[in-house]
């Protein structure tokens, strides 16, 4: 079939409005993604398990320094557990989103700051980042599907 | 439309289809991401900055630990030639790989090894994990957007 004028420009503005209406979709969920980040943030500052945990797939991966990999609820679980006995006011917050076009895949990454108290009973001040992948959920949520993290600081 | 049952056989034929496109699809570009790993590492354990470097995006970050984000070609270069002066014999391999449905963005996650001296002059055997995002460029190949990793070793 050959296009008339009319036909092209049709399809032009079939075009757009796609383009248009994928990036609508994918600031959606970049504030989507940059939302459930923040509010992770919040009930992790406050240490509180359940909700933290919550934030996290069913085959979530954390990858944090002085531990092998942890996989699963479960482990998971343990680990942050573990965290929220060591760290002392963490907050972060993140400087880069994105998704996938399909709108199923994302990221997050940002710096953290923690003041704790050392094993020598010493505050430090800790400065890092951080990275998240996130995975939508079929319920529509996103949920954290790996996450890491290192220090700025240099070996003790 | 009412759909006969012809139809709803081919909408159902149609549907499986493109489920097991999507699938293929899938493979093929999973397959793709954990070639490029395992690309990346040949050339990184060989110390070769340059095609390192090639296979990070222009606006790629690396977080490693003791330092800052640093993003961009000419921040992610030095970070790459200072790795190269200090680790030993650097290899990792992926476990985990994933892509978004539209095949632009996907993960690779596995382990690393290294034997190096530190700088007291005393052999550490280091293990630890790595979190690296992928995105597919303009030309069909995946390129590293994210790359991070942290030591499973206690504090030195």
């Amino acid at each position: 079939m050959r296009l008339r004028p009319r036909n092209i420009l049709s399809v032009l503005a079939l075009s757009v409005s796609a383009a248009a209406i994928l990036a609508q979709s994918n600031q959606k969920e970049t504030d989507a993604i940059l939302a459930a980040d923040a509010a992770w943030m919040k009930v992790y500052h406050a240490k509180d398990l359940d909700k933290s945990l919550a934030f996290c797939a069913e085959d979530a991966s954390m990858l944090v320094p002085s531990a092998p990999i942890a996989t699963g609820k479960e482990a998971v679980g343990k680990l942050i557990a573990y965290d929220f006995s060591v760290n002392g006011d963490l907050t972060w917050h993140a400087n880069k989103v994105g998704v996938a076009r399909s709108g199923d895949l994302g990221y997050s990454s940002g710096i953290y700051e923690d003041t704790y108290q050392n094993a020598a009973g010493k505050t430090v001040h800790d400065t890092g980042k951080y990275l998240t992948i996130w995975k939508k959920q079929a319920d529509g949520s996103w949920k954290v599907l790996f996450d890491m993290s290192n220090s700025d600081l240099p070996p003790a």
